[in-house]
């Protein structure tokens, strides 16, 4: 980020929380109770929640204009990176007794031409049944439903994990106190973390959601967006189970992605990349 | 703060976020880095330090809009209660080598009408001669210039302690490294930390700032305000070090506060104090 840039942006965020703080004649006492309660949330392990919930959606969208490929969705405060590495078939770390309905979730990444992206890394997480996250919240082994794993080389990928659940603020917390406070329910709909890499082609931050769940329409964080939803299939019959190794039903989500190719690096000599980004070889030139 | 400001000052809130992030089009990266900048201050021991420096002063100055007695000032994010009771002659808890001046801070505090708020209480803290705080920054004793103690019957008090130096926020942290990107220095004029509380009058967040000093009219938090700067004045006559058991020169420095009356508890059954503040039963009505 180019360093004018940063000034820019810094000096009117200031302008603008001074001119509100006028505005709404915010106490000293009041001041104190807003800052009390964001350091509480983050030291109560709530990471950037309180945040994420209000403003990351906005973040994401802005990033989505423009942009080719599958649409970003938010990040949320509990990614750790360095999940462990599974090999095929793929399943989740989780413990024996994970509850939870099975789930099998497969799709295929490609790039804007439909062109498989051979090897592309996943980096999965969730929350678990009781909608706590791992390496985050006490009482979870570390790495509990985390995972990295490849598509093959035609772009499919396939894993094994659990449904999670709605996800719930906590209640007791700060973040879930200030939502209380303004009247909001502290749901999020369930759903599934991603991230995607390779080195062709551009980053992606993304969300699954379940067609039909509770709280798609009222997220709390405001971030669901259409492309980001596919439908849950039960699977029950005895070749299905077989197939799988499985001795219960379990549910099937599909759900493909497309990666943007990464632009070409910037000349060394240029400017920041926010301040000018390189022109794309426009695919569009390319077609007739 | 009754329950219909919060909602009301948190949705707009949440509302000019919103607008000032679409306004410069915040990327997610951007969102991201200013997210973990933000808990990388606090998780660095800084605080509430990177808002204070930005936004503590105007919420101070809103309280002090029609205000009796001494103005409040900005509390900054070091402040930590339960600090040693001291006895007369009252000297801040410090170590034998204490490097810095030795300065005696001496007032009166009274009340409007200019009465003595006898026995009330200065809860006292500031940096020592490294710039460091006791009780936040590592490698000082805990406690050190930290000390509550009480003016005599007649609203007196006189406490020994060092001269400060200006404050200086740590360059290699994230809130320093966001002043530097905004091309702004890192410092603040050297000051005491004060909190004055007596039952039957309104506590008073103060600060005291020295005439003349660096950094007066450049504040990095823009917090001085001319009714909280006071002298320094060098005593080096040898009846006046005798007085105090002293056997180098020192400085002194005279402040005055003058507390403002609490005001009657509101009726149990009425509404917030914030929505309806009770009216003073005026002391200009008893004037005639």
């Amino acid at each position: 980020m180019p360093e004018d840039r940063i000034r820019t942006v810094l000096e009117d965020l200031e302008r603008v929380l001074l001119r509100f703080m006028r505005h709404h004649g915010i106490s000293h006492q009041e001041y104190r109770r807003a800052t009390g309660l964001l350091l509480a949330s983050i030291r109560a392990g709530e990471g950037s929640l309180l945040l994420d919930i209000f403003l990351e959606a906005q973040a994401a969208d802005t990033g989505n204009l423009g942009r080719t490929g599958s649409p970003e969705a938010i990040e949320g405060p509990f990614y750790v990176p360095g999940a462990p590495q599974l090999s095929p078939p793929h399943i989740l770390p989780q413990r024996p007794d994970e509850a939870g309905d099975i789930l099998v979730f497969r799709g295929r990444v490609t790039g804007p031409e439909g062109e498989p992206v051979a090897g592309v890394e996943l980096d999965m997480w969730q929350a678990d049944a009781a909608g706590l996250y791992s390496n985050v919240h006490p009482g979870v082994p570390d790495w509990n439903l985390r995972g990295c794993f490849r598509a093959d080389a035609a772009g499919w990928f396939e894993v094994r994990t659990i449904v999670p659940p709605p996800y719930e603020i906590p209640k007791g917390g700060p973040a879930g106190r200030v939502l209380a406070a303004m009247e909001r329910h502290v749901f999020r709909p369930a759903h599934l973390h991603l991230k995607l890499r390779h080195p062709a082609y551009e980053a992606l931050t993304s969300q699954l959601y379940f067609r039909d769940g509770l709280y798609l329409e009222s997220d709390v964080a405001h971030a669901v967006r259409p492309d980001c939803i596919a439908s849950l299939v039960r699977r029950e019959g005895r070749a299905q189970l077989l197939a799988r190794g499985l001795d219960r039903p379990f549910f099937e989500v599909r759900h493909d992605f497309v990666l943007a190719p990464r632009p070409p690096a910037p000349p060394v000599a240029g400017g920041g990349r926010l301040a000018a980004p390189p022109a794309r070889t426009g695919p569009e030139g390319r077609r007739p």
